[in-house]
């Protein structure tokens, strides 16, 4: 800089902002080029749907949906595209009677379910604000709450979710401590989550909303039900959503924000999420959204509403699940294989979504800093996402011998081929 | 809300977001459906470019870009895209050499113009910081300042852009008041602005850069150029963007964002626009926008970089502008034949934009509360966008006796009829 100015300071949104997770985590991708990825989180490119997407834009630029879908639009997404997305959040829910009667005006499209994440925490924290995360949870939601200056606070996590026992808890200790009035949100990955591949129970489901409602006679609670990988479902039971269990009753408030998104089972390059809100938060989402774009590209909404219409997304998330499946299974079985006789070494067999949990032994740690990460992307080539990256950073307790591994991105082969490497590199530090 | 449950209170972010100037104006828009609109500032929609985005579709899915168009990508646009839109900078400058050497990494791409406007804003302002604007300026850009807490201060504007004597002036006794450290930003629209359809003169241009730099001694300040209407130009000088006189000398920090967008020059409905950052605001601003989506949808962009490196969106350009320009005249015409002998009635003649700035008698109020307001809408049925919105709502000398007007969305027939209109609402009130 020329001494003839003054030093740029920028503003505390953008500073708090400034040190995200997976800013380091594309660095570490390009500093290791040369590694077979079980880190990234992209989708198979192989299913990426080009053909539908082109049949679906020809069909609409030549119709007479053509011209309004390149004119501006509402920011929360036309009623015509909206009702598209509530006749397939009702389908989703089995076709419930609960949802075919939601208003309109609660969906909102926004641009990934990202954006949708961001709104909401924006509407919801001031800095200093509380919200109780899973853990471990999708570490790109601990920099949002970062970006707010929110702070996160774990709640024990096992393989059937959130355990509502431990979020009661929690509130509880933070009632006690007179900090209740600063906790404002719950929020959970419901459906075979990011990091860990696990769906909150069948029988928790209805029980986090009991302690939601339960404690929000004292602060009202809202609960992000983040459904990102709801349709990349495999095998077990088909779950209903948190979201359902909300507002049984017409004269109650509601608690649930429901975020969803095509970016895992159709195409994230769209950026197309859809979000149903409470009431309450409807005017401070939209508000915020109209400041931030007047609204998400009606390009990607009308593809997208195209497919759900013409029953071609069924179809193809169908070849999705068959396809993921093949890949789930082709890992754990090289887990099986490389893995089952390294002392001290578990992981978690998901039924749907995009990774597999792995713990090692408590001794190794796996951050970007450690042995087993020099070792496994120096030596072994292979990179994998640190575990810790998904717990909240200034909590001291948070295990850090964990690895999320994505089946994701490689085939069959270059899967077993990561496992393998990264077997070796476990071997190596054990 | 139920007796068993508490209130709840948005957080300071969203409820600076609440009271928007366009949200009163969406609604009057709707509560007055059955008039004739010279309010609106959507483009035509005879020119919106179906064929062109189909076709650049077809091609784009067909082809090896297809599947990584579909995928995810980074948060500022991959650098092939950057690089198309570099080329296309380059080419509005007069293919400058400066332009050609610009970095890609200060090239963003974002969901319309809107959003760079507010991440540039998040990461500059904190609540109580100060943006000098010009007077009359664009509304939505004061909503957004008032959604991050930043004080709107007015420079005084004539119909050559914003007076750099006046702006040295208001720096001046800002800084006599201790208040020099709150500046960060001076925001112009300064192509045919919105709402008066002036542009900053040739002679103007480098010389609010001379003021911006001479107080960068004391305080970094940064200038966002909006040049929203940049190629919506008819007739008069094609003018260098105040940008290209940023940085002649490598060493010297740089202090504007240049902020471009395809919204009126193509489509609304893509959402893309395109931003150029000062080096020190590359990391703030792509931070803040990676918690807020990843990256704006790339069918869109892909699309507008097709029709780019084609030359059909050049072609497309040339369409619009003399479309435009019959319609400015035609609105200019009207003005003449129906205004011309109302005593006190002024208005301004655009060289490009969508919009005529028109000035009543002093004595005359235009707001959405005044005589002449519902005396438009209710009897002659013709809305415009009263004048003062455009002016810091706190700034009680603001004029308030002024309409834009915009010949964007009506045909000919329809901009003399709604000219007629409010003409005769006009001899009503005087």
């Amino acid at each position: 800089m020329s001494g003839t100015d003054t030093q740029f300071q920028p503003a505390s949104m953008a500073d708090r902002a400034s040190a995200q997770a997976i800013g380091f985590l594309m660095q570490q991708g390009i500093e290791n080029a040369d590694c077979l990825s079980l880190a990234a989180g992209f989708v198979d490119p192989e299913t990426l749907p080009v053909d539908l997407v082109r049949e679906a834009t020809v069909k609409l630029m030549g119709g007479p949906a053509g011209k309004p879908t390149l004119q501006y639009g509402t920011t929360p997404g036309s009623d015509s595209l909206r009702e598209v997305f509530r006749n397939y959040l009702t389908e989703l829910e089995g076709d419930s009677t609960q949802l075919k009667s939601l208003s309109l005006d609660r969906i909102v499209l926004t641009t990934g379910s990202q954006q949708l994440l961001l709104l909401v925490s924006q509407a919801l924290f001031n800095p200093g604000d509380i919200c109780l995360v899973a853990a471990p949870t999708y570490f790109v939601y601990l920099d949002v709450l970062d970006g707010v200056g929110a702070k996160a606070i774990p709640v024990t996590t096992d393989e059937n979710g959130m355990c509502p026992e431990a979020l009661d808890t929690e509130l509880q200790r933070l009632s006690s401590e007179g900090q209740l009035h600063r906790v404002k949100l719950v929020y959970v990955v419901s459906y075979h989550d990011n990091p860990a591949g696990v769906s909150v129970s069948a029988e928790r489901r209805p029980r986090l909303m009991d302690v939601v409602r339960k404690w929000s006679a004292d602060q009202h609670l809202f609960l992000l039900e983040d459904a990102a990988y709801r349709e990349l479902h495999y095998d077990g039971p088909v779950l209903p959503s948190i979201f359902s269990y909300d507002q049984q009753d017409k004269d109650d408030p509601q608690h649930v924000i429901l975020s969803q998104t095509f970016s895992k089972s159709f195409s994230p390059g769209l950026r197309v999420g859809v979000g149903v809100l409470p009431q309450q938060l409807v005017k401070p989402v939209f508000d915020l959204k109209c400041n931030e774009d007047f609204g998400s590209g009606h390009l990607s909404q009308n593809v997208v509403a195209s497919v759900l219409q013409s029953g071609a997304y069924r179809q193809h998330v169908s070849r999705l699940q068959h396809s993921y499946k093949g890949k789930r299974d082709a890992m754990l079985a090289a887990a099986d294989e490389f893995f089952l006789d390294i002392p001290g070494v578990s992981w978690l067999r998901p039924n749907g979504g995009l990774y597999v949990w792995m713990t090692l032994p408590d001794h190794v740690n796996t951050g970007f800093d450690s042995d087993m990460f020099k070792q496994a992307t120096h030596t072994d080539k292979v990179m994998y996402v640190p575990g810790e990256l998904c717990y909240p950073s200034d909590w001291d307790q948070r295990p850090r011998n964990q690895m999320r591994l994505s089946y994701g991105v490689l085939d069959n082969e270059g899967i077993r081929e990561g496992m393998k490497r990264l077997a070796s590199a476990v071997r190596a530090v054990v």
